[in-house]
């Protein structure tokens, strides 16, 4: 495994300071020194990335799409050898590393199709009118662009889906802009072994030098160094709001600021309605007993908040739900760091005077370090209402509960609610129609609005959106996770009164691409 | 007319502080007390727009349209009292306010067409694949939907077009966002008159009270109470980077930051090729001589620069342009300070060393006040390269030409520019194809890109991008132009597992609205 940096075709000699991974498992250190880089490799890395962007802006759809499924070929090829050092470094179960991969070559491949089809450039071509009164009209063609050098940030929760080769580097990538990754110190093996696999497939399809460059760093030296860069045109992150308005902020205070995009987490609100709880308490128990344990409660979709009107129903639920949760094993947690805040951050919230526990994981698995055991409780909705602090996330296997006098108080709670990457109802389909306005509001702060189902999982796909109103991103107006997730990297150019020869050929006369395009206000292809 | 705070429906009783229209012309005040707005009047013109919002953003495509029409034909019905008004506050000539009037309508009546057509939301269906391995796909469905209240600040350079009722309100109202538009102070009565149009339209068609709200400040307050009230989900503006950016600064530091477009002008670089100048010096400079002293130099795509290698047809380019300016009458400017500041930075400029006169206007109209006398200067490209200050924007009939000794030069020029709304190459098509690096180095930092045509003009269509890299705009994304300018407005939400009955129109199954939809991967209507 190589442990250096790489920026573009090179790998960067050591310098002094170098790092280790941690088994979260064990708390011990994993194989292998990782130099951390220094704010001229960042510095370096950028300027290649901007002269790399010159020739790639303009690689054809097809190359770039051969590209991306090389990525995956490499990725899968990697074997158990990515799999063992995920689990290794973020203390995740095998089983979900698997799911991982999959939905990390599979979003490879996707945008592979996407690049390959082409119709993702939003064509639009007016042609010239020169006999319009009272002004003749002219020729104007528009196409998206790539913006130029990205950075993109892995996250700690997903190593392979949302780091190295992750869903923000293949929408770059797919776009034309080249990327710097800044790996997640918390597992830099996983992230070599990847960063490893792009750039040999950069160099298998003659891609310019800088396309990718891979830079370790434990502090916050080189990531500052990239979002200030006079070089980096746009910034990518899934992780904390505080990381995230950091990084936003940074981005905000240059002499050109720049568009951040940083996905920060959601407490993913969930209604439950009142002929649900009555028909299936149980089963609605089990299905979010399930969603909130799903590893450790490590997604950014995990279902931190339940809400209900109080009932018969609800209280067979909440017995359901006490009871399953005692049963939930503790998990490993991804980093130290994560566990001990999820120690305390759910000890406060258990210990408020205004908090009941309806459950807590009686499992503690004592061989490994850093477990979480999942908890359930729950509050009056009054005093949910009264204290801001109850709104936060807490990161981890940990679900709050909710509890309305009537639907009136349920609709002040969901009112009060932040913006969120989901928002859930799990109703029988005859009571829905009574909830029209609940219904509305929650459509109105969510990103994705789920029937009947858990938050977690997420589809990668045309039709998904993972974003939303702030907090839950910076801006709710793009999506980290489906083929939307290229807009983020693209800026729309007009060609006026061009020679056709010389157009990009997705404006070209005759569409040589056989795209999709609004061709005098109608579409054709 | 009605020179008072309109909130919703209401008219705001006048309070203490009032001002007075200026004629640019006269130096003197024009008729009509005009009421600044209290932070109070902003206030609940925020909050009644957030009440309207809930229900606006599901009022129906067809009344959207029918309330753009009615805004159209009531601002064609105050006819030539809007025109003069108009022409007294602005000192802009009336056959130039004719055309904007017909763009204005023009583009009120565009949108209205997008909203019947219905295409523009971008409704993507996944539908279910419960069969699929490893895991079932859940039906997954996504379009646009409003983001919330919109601010908008009227434009001082086009009293209609991007004022009250320009591209950011339409885009805005038909998108579905409420909108609050801050009058600019130095045409209030063109403003009011506007206003009330949107006023009557949007009792015409029975829309939500709050949907529509206008605000008169002749300082700051109103506008920053705007942009930091928490009710506001997005902002909108046309003028100078210092304005712009003051804004963007108040955005960002809200406890919930919103975006802002801010489009802050640019200096449009104009290449000459050689062949070009060979063959056309004299109708190139006849050309360009319109291009720069329309409308006093007002536009936000007015050429404030020319580049070229020199050669003998540069020399006769220089000599035509020279003599055509002189000969150029004076124009009166949009406000007094607007004029000041013009003839402060044409005199700093062309009182530099390295700056030479080619042509200055000689035709002073000493009939009328406020007059900008056209320049066109000349800087040896080395001296242009060695002081940042030559690339800002003198507002006004100001145009620079570069002189650079060898196409290799040339390009450091531009490779040196900032973000530009417009890039133009005026070249013989046969001499292009020699140029490609430099053609690609302009479309880097331009949001459009012309051959052979001035860049002043733009055409409000579906392929239209007026915006382009910092500093001409905020967000190189987005265009304040145009069909494309509504999707600043936008956030897509996915809804999951939905009832088919209860989803919105444009998702459902039977497509009710017959739009053109990405149906599992494939453009069908």
């Amino acid at each position: 495994m190589n442990t250096q940096n790489i920026i573009g075709y090179s790998l960067v000699p050591p310098t002094g300071k170098s790092f280790k991974a941690m088994s979260p498992a064990s708390n011990t250190e994993l194989e292998g020194d990782f130099s951390a880089a220094t704010a001229a490799d960042a510095d370096a890395a950028m300027q290649l990335a901007d002269k790399a962007f010159a020739v790639y802006r303009h690689t054809d759809a097809k190359t770039k799409a051969a590209f991306l499924r090389s990525i995956a070929e490499g990725i899968t090829a990697l074997g158990d050898e990515l799999l063992n050092r995920c689990a290794a470094e973020t203390g995740l179960p095998i089983p979900r590393l698997t799911g991982e991969r999959g939905r990390t070559t599979g979003q490879l491949n996707m945008y592979a199709n996407l690049l390959e089809e082409g119709s993702w450039v939003d064509a639009v071509v007016d042609t010239a009118i020169p006999d319009r009164t009272p002004l003749p009209r002219v020729d104007i063609r528009k196409m998206l662009v790539p913006i130029g050098p990205a950075v993109v940030f892995g996250a700690s929760n997903f190593p392979m889906a949302f780091s190295v080769a992750g869903g923000d580097t293949v929408s770059a990538l797919a776009a034309g802009c080249p990327v710097v990754v800044k790996a997640h110190p918390a597992h830099p093996g996983a992230s070599a072994l990847v960063a490893e696999v792009i750039m040999q497939a950069a160099k298998k399809h003659n891609l310019p030098d800088g396309v990718f460059s891979h830079l370790f760093d434990d502090g916050y030296t080189v990531g500052e160094t990239l979002v200030k860069h006079p070089k980096t045109k746009i910034v990518t992150f899934t992780g904390s709001l505080k990381g995230g308005m950091a990084l936003v902020k940074m981005a905000r205070e240059r002499d050109e600021p720049i568009p951040v995009f940083a996905e920060m987490g959601s407490i993913n609100p969930v209604i439950l309605l009142p002929q649900a709880l009555q028909n299936r308490a149980e089963e609605l128990a089990k299905t979010y007993g399930e969603s909130i344990t799903m590893s450790a409660g490590q997604f950014c979709t995990n279902p931190g908040l339940l809400l209900a009107v109080k009932s018969e129903g609800l209280d067979r639920f909440k017995a359901a739900l006490g009871s399953a949760i005692v049963n939930v094993n503790s998990a490993t947690m991804l980093t130290a760091g994560i566990c001990s805040n999820y120690q305390k951050l759910s000890k406060e919230r258990m210990g408020s005077d205004e908090v009941v526990v309806i459950g807590k994981s009686e499992k503690l698995n004592t061989e490994s370090a850093n477990q979480a055991l999942a908890v359930v409780s729950e509050i009056a909705a009054s005093d949910f209402l009264a204290d801001e602090k109850f709104k936060e996330e807490v990161f981890g296997p940990y679900s709050m509960l909710v509890v309305a006098d009537d639907v009136a108080q349920l609709e002040t709670v969901i009112g009060s609610l932040q913006g969120q990457l989901t928002a859930t109802i799990m109703a029988e389909r005859e009571e829905l129609a009574m909830y029209e306005t609940m219904i509305d509001k929650l459509s109105a702060i969510a990103g994705r609005v789920i029937l009947n189902g858990p938050p977690t999982g997420v589809e990668v796909g045309n039709a998904m959106q993972h974003g939303g109103p702030f907090p839950a991103t910076s801006d709710s107006r793009f999506t980290s996770v489906g083929t939307g997730a290229i807009k983020r990297f693209v800026r729309p150019v007009a060609w006026q009164n061009w020679d056709n020869a010389l157009l990009p050929d997705a404006l070209k006369d005759e569409n040589p691409l056989g795209i999709w395009r609004l061709f005098n206000n109608e579409w054709s292809k």
